[in-house]
């Protein structure tokens, strides 16, 4: 997949910023892609993006109609439907990240039948992958690694990789997740692969390159997550990292969904860590932690990233706060 | 899924007796279950079971025809249809290991729909399963890991499964692949879940059960081998195994499928695997090691036997030749 840019954001009827979540982080990553927001009566989020028609928004040269809302059972509501096929009939494509299929829906897939447009539904693998082959690759990679889950893996792979690209230094973000997908334009969601092809798909997403180059590989889950570290643990290995960042969020004090399961510490992700990423490959580092600190005042927050690169030993950033830089020097 | 009993095994055209693995396991374990096999022109695979037709095996009482050989890519060849179809229309479901589902053959998929028969295609998961919840479970289990993939885990499984019902103790054997799945009657191939629901499908195929009840969980992959380790650790995960084994084959040297890769030593599969178990389960303990020593002649297999438990400090049995008692006693 590589969608057509820019992008028209459908927010339908949202009920609140955080089912908007998705679509905030295409615009944040993608400013320069995203045109404008599609919005509908009773919709409480705002990307403030121009409001646009289909038709509006076929004007301005969208390519692609973007569903980054987040709906109960990741359905398509009866009052999407119409808007969405009025996008495909205005030319554009449609991605979506809900977990119902856009074809499921008749109307839609119709649609795009009659005008040759592509759906996409980037929580569905579009391909096959091989099993993965454990052969060496050419290139540099990165990939996040967290104490948890929803902990910033992506902000902080997004954050390295437009660090390193500001430094001129040749970089790919490889997403593995619906919002990483929508910002890279690519990508697999590895959690929705079949379970023999986790590594292989992440093999696929990093695939051999320059000898300067880095692959910034977005993590999933944690190796300490007992509903997800079967991805994580196929995610280090098909990705073969020569560095890993720890991410952790100050907030978390118990491992989401899993009731009050404490955390692992920032040495024990580290120790598992560098145990998965080894069998791959035996050079591999710790670049760096990074936590978001965005629960804590600038006093709170200054004082545990300091704490936490005294005791830990590497150098430790909020994404957001100080920006990656310190990480990245050590690439 | 829970086939009807007893089987006709159907060994189609097999080229040799390692086609037909899957079957000769089936007829190993499930003697009993196995009243004929259904050979075509030019098999080379014999279980020693009365030749039948359809019609025969129907009046025998075979409840299941069970495809159970490996075949090129998995698919259906055209000479197996008019056989497998007649065993439908003698009022046989069929069951399945090839990757190719039995209804893509639109005479298979018309006649099983008119004659109102089962077809199960036991790689593809017949349902959806949750996501890990991680809670406790009542009932005791044991896992088998091993250094290496195909090494004898569903073997080893299975003899300690035996081993327990012979003493009286209440056992299931949880199957996760498809050899297993025949001889179990139920399960689900891990390895072919969607990846986000590995242990989940782990939890389910384990649930709760009386405190003195063992479920023998069949292992799959190896921690260490980089294109399966993910499927490992989800079922680690979802198991919560109280018991792990570590299976191994004398014959192996290199990780298969993975070039001049060096298999890991038994203690870093014993760490690795307790590592992974004590996140699920803290008094989790390794009851014992099974190797495969066909390889071997009789001094040299007692040797490697003898030699493994003093270093390792942990019943060291060979399913096959010593049996596997003296793990079963440490339980």
């Amino acid at each position: 997949m590589a969608f057509r840019t820019p992008y028209l954001m459908f927010l339908g009827d949202a009920p609140d910023e955080l089912a908007a979540k998705t679509a905030i982080g295409v615009r944040d990553w993608r400013p320069e892609w995203c045109v404008g927001q599609l919005r509908l009566d009773g919709c409480k989020a705002d990307l403030k993006l121009p409001d646009m028609s289909p038709a509006e928004a076929a004007a301005a040269g969208c390519g692609t109609l973007i569903v980054g809302i987040a709906n109960r059972g990741g359905i398509i509501p009866d009052n999407w439907v119409d808007p969405i096929v009025q996008c495909i009939e205005n030319g554009m494509d449609v991605a979506s990240g809900l977990h119902r299929k856009l074809a499921s829906n008749p109307k839609i897939a119709e649609a795009a039948e009659k005008h040759g447009r592509t759906l996409t539904d980037v929580r569905h693998p579009t391909r096959d992958f091989d099993v993965a082959s454990g052969k060496k690759r050419t290139g540099k990679r990165l990939l996040t690694i967290g104490t948890d889950v929803s902990v910033g893996k992506m902000y902080t792979s997004l954050a390295i990789w437009r660090e390193l690209e500001s430094r001129g230094v040749k970089a790919t973000f490889a997403a593995t997740g619906q919002t990483g997908i929508f910002i890279a334009g690519n990508g697999v969601s590895v959690d929705a692969v079949i379970a023999d092809f986790i590594s292989g798909a992440a093999e696929w997403l990093s695939p051999d390159a320059d000898a300067d180059h880095w692959h910034v590989v977005e993590g999933q889950g944690s190796l300490y997550h007992t509903s997800y570290a079967g991805v994580t643990l196929g995610l280090i290995h098909g990705s073969q990292p020569d560095a890993l960042v720890i991410c952790h969020d100050a907030a978390r004090k118990t491992a989401r969904g899993l009731g009050d399961k404490p955390l692992p510490s920032f040495q024990e992700v580290i120790d598992a860590g560098l145990w998965a990423a080894r069998n791959v490959n035996p050079d591999v580092k710790v670049a760096g932690i990074s936590i978001n600190t965005k629960s804590l005042d600038d006093a709170a927050a200054e004082k545990l990233l300091k704490e936490t690169e005294d005791s830990m030993g590497l150098p430790t950033v909020d994404a957001v706060r100080t920006g990656v830089a310190k990480i990245v020097d050590t690439l």
